[in-house]
């Protein structure tokens, strides 16, 4: 029976999924074929009836966004590349799945395959993300009008999303705002891989959901018409939208599904035969059949007309919008920014504030907020601890998306998440706090942030045992080693207000890095009391007190809020005839990736001594085989801040003594 | 109006609370007043008419166990616990709210003031930890029955707590589990810290809670009858219940009460003057009139029956029971784990067997499980990838907790956070499995796992760019960096079955320090071939092969699954005639602390390279300032891990190329 189907039903289209999908995880011998083919119905009338894109022009930015919540069913996505013609997912790079330098890696990864929206794979982080891309959609719609900003935000979720933690705090979220150009498909096939759900749950999803002011309905994932229906509905809803889609993993392999053993193995040849049987697929391996491939590909053409109509209503915006709409996009900072940063830079070093550097935060931020509107602030509920709202920032509320300001609610990890989707739609940079001891929380987020190359800032405040009273559980002591160890991120710790501000111009002008900002929850004087020409902190290291070139007896290296610390033991060293040198090092990465004759002199041939009121690991780069560290060696201790710093002995005195020792 | 109350109604008693609380956070001139405040009705209604305990022995072991999971209102708890007589907190103690060394730090720390069940500040540890708690009831009990274990856990959450994700994975586990002796009391003040939680949620807690499986009810947080009867209804529940206490933040203090301004500030003193006044408590600060205080005081020996009684009951154990129970209680192992782990690694030694040690730790589970019943297994979804069930393991239902085996589902800040229960709760021993990559989703849990010295055993398998197919989000880099960065966790790094055994060696014995196991997907050869009578991975590092007290030219050091290429580099390098010796790693921690000669011995004076298939991050310490490091520089890739390692540089080749670099 290889006659071509001559009217393809929405199951043929889907079997088309399935054949593939089971055909690539055999040939790589590794990956998740149950939930591409439990879901090929549901994802067949996504993107056959609904799904708004272009498959030619993929960074539309009126694109409905699609975001596989569920990962490892990469071959659903990859497969609906494919049928719809995108351009990277050729079938040579199907057929590639799995292998290095393909197109069709493990899970999606964004930047690397067109069309893969975000980088999924570790649960919940999917609709996660998909919240921020539904509010970045919302944010730019209120700005520009629905005939250039409308369009839906689909994830596709498995039990594991639902399961995670971070599901409740994106469920919670996004009920509150109304999202509802936010819909989410659940594969609801009650398996995981330890097998049934009812090992481990018996939540019941539906009136979860609606608990957090979603609309939630229930369908047969397998009966395209009533998939259809849901979603019909769904956009026309008030409300975000799950539709629970009854499913039985692996649909079409005969033996196997309905149970774990589909989830994450290949299929083996024998059962892949069972499976073309039973669907009616008697084609070869990766064949698609006319006119099952033409009917995919003309709905990846389907938005063509649409597209066009977009670019027509977009050029019907005043010269001046449309510019600005497209330098939004494109993420193009206005110059104006760091003009006025520069100017505040110039100010303050001639003015010399006394200020926290979670202060200095709040004031730069009201320069570049005042100078943007590309930025969105927000707090995980430290709002006026972490200093991130600035005047006249107005708050985002369910009925008001004019506003620029998100109260994330005590939620670090869809904070983390959504800035991740915000960042992927494009329009705005946005920027979060919490306190640096709960970037333990966003771990997960500030990963995918890092590993897409999104220009996301996290505004993480009371960096140290400087919080004083509120004790161990408040004090940092691994955060800065565990956030420096995370590839492409640059985490900075500013000692002053000049450090800070720079430290915000160099995250803003990194399009593909993540910052970090750690400050202080105490006052620090401004140390950086000369004008520069330059930005010292995107040096990373830089020496702030003494001769670089002079030869020394001893460097001080300390960021933050020990940069007091070693000036003044410096002061007094240098008093005594012990020439002392200070580094500032706000940046470990950026200094790192300097040239190594200028990392050579700053860092200079005498003993170096190390001062951070967190813990050693990391430092032993910079320190060297003969040098010291004056820091925390264990957790803090509840108490005034001035008196736990005693108590560890991070002080002046503990300094001096150190260097004494080394130079003697 | 200094007339000392004759009949203290409750009201009387929650002001005593009210008063201690406003006063200590004024004398500190910190902390959260309006917590305690808003919930010393209900607290009052717990502790005098429910709660079973005996303030002069915190440690009955079969108590009701009390979390105050909105660790920020500790003057709450410090209040209870002064009022009710516990040892450590006088009223010495609460004037020294705040301050280094008293008994009262900012938020409850375990360990450190007798009566504090766990500590707490971190939102949504406490309720995920009582969770925990409360799966140990039912454990203990499933073993000995109800006579001698038959508790409940209550714990006061917060908005914070319920808006955190943890929350989600715990009232969805311990719905699923039906733990109907789990009361949680939730402070239904809507304030947070940013304002109103209108700002930020509009989710029906009841309806989620319900949907969770669990009895939900609102009730009048200021009504103690109201209080009393859903407390009485709630422990006759065949679920777990969430009692909704409506209450106002900072009650009592007339002009500031329901506003975020009590939250996490002193009230000042003029409105403390007004609220003695609104409150009726013309006391002096810090008193606590008769009969009021001997009322409270009453309250804390009302269990004295009780607990007596039950003494009578654990007697009529056979001595053999009893001497069982309390050999848990007290968490001692028998002597014959290690005799049974000791004689596995005999074995092993001479079969050399070649086997992932995600295999090999499977194996010694299966030692430990067969030599000692107090092992509690369990895994985030993942039991047939972590191998953390052995053969014999029953999977613990709602229905039946005479089982082992915890299937926390894919969960796994919950998984961490129940461990962390399991082990406060005496009588377990725990260990949970997911991969090395999702500690990033857990972090928030094993940091309270270190700061409370819980033996509580990670078990992380697929631990490097060796995961292979499944791509750079499910490849650690930074994972064992940050690891390594939290003081008091060992992190273990086994290169073969011999280490991986003797690992679990010293997790076992560790009972103050929690231990994380990194283990390959990948084989790899039995590399300790030698009989040794001590445990050489105690050491933390030990020369594996070469002699470590004769000249060397180069030093290779590594961990894991990379002791392999490092093995066969110094093969091919001593028969070139550069001199190589090869060091294991297993744990950095443990290295560490070993004496400054044994140290130096080891890695000896020869220019060093490390090999590791992570990022460089904290290698230092132990490469010195003229090694070199192989590993990872940033992200991986998907593909065959074989080919993933050679795309890295990550090659038996690379460390010749390297180590002849140094030495030349």
């Amino acid at each position: 029976m290889t006659t071509p189907v001559s009217n393809p039903s929405q199951r043929d289209l889907a079997n088309a999924i399935r054949a593939l999908s089971m055909d690539a995880v055999e040939a790589a011998n590794s990956g998740h074929p149950g939930m591409p083919m439990g879901m090929a119905d549901v994802a067949a009338v996504l993107f056959t009836k609904f799904l708004k894109f272009d498959a030619s022009a993929p960074k539309w930015p009126d694109r409905d966004r699609f975001v596989l919540s569920a990962g490892h069913g990469s071959m659903l996505l990859y497969s609906l590349l494919y049928l719809t013609g995108s351009p990277d997912v050729t079938i040579e790079e199907v057929k590639k799945f799995r292998q290095l330098h393909s197109k069709t890696p493990g899970h999606p990864e964004y930047g690397h395959t067109q069309g893969v929206e975000t980088t999924t794979g570790p649960l919940g982080q999917g609709i996660s993300t998909a919240v921020g891309m539904a509010i970045a959609e919302r944010l730019l719609g209120a700005r520009f009008g629905d005939k250039v900003v409308d369009h839906h935000t689909y994830a596709i979720v498995g039990d594991g999303c639902l399961m995670e933690g971070i599901s409740h705090e994106a469920i919670d979220l996004a009920g509150h705002l109304k999202l509802n150009k936010l819909i989410v498909l659940w594969d609801d096939n009650s398996i995981s891989i330890d097998g049934s759900t009812s090992l481990s749950t018996s939540t019941d999803q539906v009136k979860r959901f609606e608990a957090a002011g979603w609309n939630a309905v229930r369908v047969d994932g397998h009966n395209a018409a009533e998939v259809e229906a849901a979603i019909a509905k769904a956009k026309t809803s008030d409300k975000p939208t799950l539709i629970a889609c009854k499913t039985i993993i692996g649909f079409g392999a005969p033996n196997k599904q309905g149970s774990e053993k589909t989830h994450g193995a290949p299929l083996g040849k024998d059962e892949i035969a069972a499976a073309r049987e039973f669907l009616g697929w008697p084609y070869a391996p990766f064949e698609v059949p006319e006119p099952i491939l033409s009917t995919w590909r003309a709905a990846g053409t389907r938005g063509k007309a649409e597209h066009a109509a977009w670019h027509e209503r977009l050029s019907q915006l005043t010269a001046d919008e449309r510019a600005h709409f497209e330098r939004m996009i494109e993420g193009e900072l206005p110059a104006s920014v760091k003009e006025a940063l520069d100017a505040f830079i110039a100010k303050n070093v001639a003015e010399k504030p006394k200020l926290a550097t979670r202060k200095s935060s709040e004031m730069a931020l009201q320069v570049i907020n005042d100078a943007t509107d590309m930025t969105i602030g927000g707090s995980a509920d430290l709002t006026h601890s972490n200093y991130t709202i600035t005047r006249g920032m107005k708050s985002i509320t369910p009925d008001d998306f004019t506003g620029r300001y998100l109260h994330y609610g005590i939620r670090e990890h869809i904070m983390g998440a959504a800035m991740n989707g915000i960042a992927l739609h494009g329009g705005f940079v946005p920027y979060g706090g919490t306190f640096l001891v709960f970037s333990d929380y966003l771990r997960g987020s500030i990963r995918l942030s890092a590993l897409m190359g999104l220009r996301v800032l996290y505004v993480l405040t009371h960096d140290s045992i400087g919080v004083g009273e509120d004790g161990p559980t408040h004090q940092p002591i691994e955060h800065l080693a565990s956030l420096r160890a995370l590839p492409n991120v640059n985490v900075f710790r500013p000692a002053d207000i000049v450090e800070t501000a720079e430290a915000y111009e160099i995250a803003l002008a990194s399009k593909h890095t993540p910052s970090v900002l750690a400050l202080s929850r105490q006052n620090l004087p401004t140390v950086r009391t000369e004008a520069s020409s330059e930005n010292l902190t995107a040096k990373g290291a830089y020496v702030l007190r003494g001769d670089a070139k002079a030869p020394r007896d001893v460097t001080l290296i300390a960021t933050g809020s020990e940069i007091e610390l070693a000036v003044s033991a410096a002061e007094q060293l240098n008093a005594e005839g012990v020439k002392t040198v200070v580094v500032s090092m706000p940046c470990f990465e950026l200094f790192e990736a300097q040239p190594e004759a200028y990392r050579a002199e700053v860092l200079g041939t005498a003993p170096r001594i190390a001062i951070e009121a967190a813990g050693r690991f990391g430092w032993d780069r910079w320190i060297g085989d003969k040098g010291a560290f004056v820091g925390m060696n264990g957790f803090g201790a509840s108490g005034p801040a001035p008196q736990v710093y005693k108590e560890f002995g991070i002080t002046v005195e503990a300094v001096i003594a150190a260097a004494k020792k080394l130079v003697a």
